[in-house]
């Protein structure tokens, strides 16, 4: 049994080794660089965790895990190029660099090489773990295109950005634990447990991504405070604020999102915090990430095993970076 | 044994069905909307006639000309994107219709449901099938970027644009062919003699095509003649012509591209034929052509199977329109 540190740290040792061919450079020297950029490599690290919650690591977890983390950074190029985003971790994007075009096409030859990891599952995994990754595909771009809908509504109902959370978030990590818990032979009862538990404990992540982005303290968090309010970006605290905000507060806030006055970000987050949006967000964090915990002690297996899973979404909920 | 007209009007059939949940309809209508644009359907049916030339034709054809044909698709949207085309088949692009995010994450969801249907191979299939679509989806992608990459040179060398020729266009109809003799349980040297021939036919069929955009009949040939000229494109008519055109002829061609003259059509046309680039071309296909069939003969399998294939290579290669 490992921490999520430690098969971090070995996740990371497996990853970094060349994923495309050389030639032709102008289509894989922008797709390696995206990978070169970093990241937490949550998603794979779920699939592992979730093997080893019932078995040891089998060799096709460690796939699957690459085939997640290429699928991810799939999405962040695509999604990068119609974000029209400059940045990435504090570097030029891959359009920015190279390009629309042709961050288009290494998107998609990112996308075929995560399925090129999925085609070496053993014959009994790959066609269920091949289904559940299209599956899940499916439901980020769907998830994708909601979020872009928002974008161009005043208003959005609050389950369905729920739904769209869930599809462009949540499910790659469900689906992420799910895949580890095929491999590791879980039942199918354990393994829709543990597909809730990372769909709750999805929500319960960007909740607290949308409150630090917001109230997180500048020094621990790493990025510009405020960064989603400068843009206007639909967040749970922005919703529930223009639920339950005064006529007057309503007013205040629309003349603040059409502006971009220095002051926005402050004036902003004093309105958030005289709707209660601040500790709303920690309760409603708080309590999907109850919420997940209750499936992981649903799923039969010993408690010990669960322990690293239990820490980690504590961790993830709870961080203040 | 069926011919090409009879398996593509089974395989119209066949593919006339939604492929798409219907919401999001903002994701999933721009996906169909592609699909309604029709198209000769080429690559599906090899699939199904490289099936048929050793076997009966089993259930997974199907799914995996269906696979084929809406990667197909899937390539068309992003290349409209990277081309900025306004149009398809005389209709409005994806990206024109819906703009280039929506267009960028509906070709990506297409290529996500070929996906789907390929994971309903059954379990002997699935995994060579995926590892050679996954290969020729990666090819695709390169022959792209190369593609790309070749319209910012002014001369191209011509082994490099056959090669990305052979990958942009000829490995998919290879490919198709291949995976339906895989289906029909061909041993492995016919399968290779199969790729083989669809990748000759693949470049009889671009030089065809070339010639047709420069010489073809109006009446026969549906589009605008002179298309590829009028934006420079780099056509095997105007690589020869750069290859063996006289300082003046190179000069004159130069300051033709470099303008749109009324006259340009005519003019570049009148250099072509001093160049005898249009007598090469008909040279050059029928060779290829020659090629190809070659492969077919070597083939291990009762030549009346082989005569719908060898009646469509002709056809395609001999067609004026």
């Amino acid at each position: 049994m490992h921490s999520f540190d430690a098969l971090a740290q070995q996740f990371a040792a497996y990853f970094n080794r060349p994923h495309f061919p050389q030639s032709p450079p102008s289509l894989y020297e922008p797709a390696a660089y995206i990978l070169k950029l970093g990241g937490k490599r949550v998603r794979p690290v779920l699939c592992l965790m979730g093997n080893e919650l019932f078995e040891e690591i089998h060799a096709d977890a460690w796939s699957a895990a690459t085939a997640v983390e290429l699928f991810h950074n799939f999405t962040l190029i695509h999604d990068d190029i119609m974000d029209k985003a400059p940045l990435r971790r504090g570097k030029p994007t891959v359009h920015g660099l190279y390009g629309d075009s042709t961050a288009l096409l290494a998107g998609d030859v990112v996308f075929v090489v995560a399925y090129e990891y999925l085609s070496k599952l053993s014959a009994t995994n790959l066609p269920k773990i091949l289904a559940l990754f299209n599956k899940t595909a499916k439901e980020v771009c769907e998830g994708q295109q909601l979020d872009m809908d928002f974008e161009k509504e005043t208003a959005v109902d609050f389950d369905a950005y729920i739904n769209m959370i869930t599809l462009k978030t949540s499910v790659v990590l469900a689906a992420s634990l799910k895949m580890g818990a095929m491999i590791g032979g879980a039942s199918e009862r354990n393994q829709n447990l543990l597909y809730e538990f990372g769909k709750k404990l999805g929500l319960a992540f960007q909740v607290q991504d949308d409150y630090l982005d917001a109230f997180g303290d500048p020094k621990k968090f790493g990025k510009q405070v405020g960064g989603d309010i400068m843009v206007n970006k639909k967040t749970f605290l922005l919703l529930h604020t223009q639920q339950v905000a005064s006529a007057a507060q309503k007013a205040e806030l629309e003349s603040l999102m059409a502006g971009n006055a220095p002051d926005k970000v402050e004036k902003v987050k004093a309105l958030y915090k005289a709707c209660g949006a601040d500790g709303w967000a920690k309760e409603l964090s708080q309590q999907w990430l109850t919420e997940a915990l209750q499936h992981l002690d649903d799923i039969a297996v010993l408690s010990r095993r669960k322990e690293h899973l239990h820490n980690l979404a504590t961790q993830l909920v709870q961080r203040e970076f």
